[in-house]
C-alpha cells in the first residue's frame, strides 16, 4: 500500500488530499485546506509552508503530486500562484518525497474521462471513487482528484516497485 | 549598522548580495549566485532553498529585499519565476527577517536615477556605491542593486529604529 498526497496550490487557499492506494483500490485518508491571508507576502508563504509541513508530518505520505497550471493573460496572478506553488513543491521535496506534476486537463481526463469537466463532475467522481469522503471544500476536492490521478498514472505503483527493488 | 541581503530570484540563477548600511554609508559584504539545474522541479526548488539558507546562515543579514517582477505574455515563464520567488521570499522569512519588495523600475530609479536604465548602468552605479566590489555576475549585481534600493528606501533605517525602540 502506498499513501499519496495531492496538492492544489493557491496563495489564499491551498487544497490537500491524502489517499491510500493498494493496487486498483483507493481509500480516503484525509483532506483539507491551508488558508493564508494578510498583506505580507513573505509571512503568507511562511504560514503556507508551516501548515503544509504539519499535514505531511501528520499523515506521512510516500508520494506527492501537485497541479500544474498558470493564469492566462494575468502576469500578476500567475506570479502569485507560482509563489504558492513553489512552496507546495518544496515541502514534500524536503520530506524526501518524489513529486509528480499534472495539468488540470490531465487530472480531469483521468478522474472524469473528459478534459473540460466542470468542478461538480470532478467532485462527483471523487466521491464515487472515495466512498464516504467528506470534502473540506472545492480546493480539497481538486487535491484529492490530483492524488487519484497520480495513483492511476502509476506514480504510486512505480514508487511501490522502486521500494520493492530497494528491499530485494 | 544594519546588514541587508538583496535577492534577484530566478529558477536557474538566483543572485544575492549582502551589504552593510550605517546611516548613508554603504559597504559591500559578499555577493554570489545560487545555480539550480536539472529536470526535476521539486529538486531544483529544494536546492535553491538549501543554497539560500546557507547564505543567510553564513552572513546573518537583519533585513531582506526581493525583486518583484513577472514575465509579460508568458504564463509558463512567469510560473517558473514565481516558484523560485516563493522560495526567495520564504528563506529570509524562516530566518525571522522582514522582507521588502521592489519592482525593477523602483530599483533602477533608486540606484541609477532612471527607471529604464540598462544592466551596464546598474552595474556601474553598484560599483560606484560599493567601492572595490567584485561582481559575481549580472544576477548578483542586480541583487546588490536591490539591497542598495532597500537601504535608500529606509527599509534598513526603519528596522534600525525598531531595534533601538526595542532596546529602550
Amino acid at each position: 500500500m502506498i499513501r499519496v498526497i495531492g496538492i492544489d496550490p493557491g496563495l489564499k487557499n491551498t487544497g490537500w488530499g491524502v489517499i491510500d492506494v493498494a493496487g486498483s483500490k483507493l481509500s480516503h485518508v484525509a483532506n483539507g485546506t491551508c488558508v493564508s491571508d494578510g498583506s505580507d507576502l513573505a509571512m503568507r508563504l511562511l504560514s503556507l509552508h508551516s501548515q503544509l509541513s504539519a499535514v505531511i508530518a501528520r499523515y506521512r505520505p510516500q508520494a506527492a503530486a501537485v497541479e500544474q497550471t498558470f493564469v492566462n493573460k494575468d502576469g500578476a496572478g500567475t506570479l502569485k500562484l507560482g509563489q504558492a506553488r513553489g512552496i507546495a513543491m518544496l515541502v514534500p521535496a524536503q520530506a524526501g518525497l518524489p513529486v509528480g506534476e499534472y495539468s488540470p486537463n490531465t487530472v480531469k481526463k483521468t478522474v472524469v474521462g473528459a478534459g473540460h469537466a466542470d468542478k461538480v463532475q470532478v467532485q462527483y467522481m471523487v466521491r464515487l471513487q472515495l466512498p464516504g469522503v467528506e470534502l473540506n471544500g472545492p480546493d480539497a476536492a481538486d487535491a484529492l482528484a490530483i492524488a487519484i490521478c497520480h495513483a492511476h498514472h502509476g506514480g504510486a505503483s512505480s514508487f511501490a516497485a522502486a521500494v520493492e527493488r530497494a528491499r530485494a
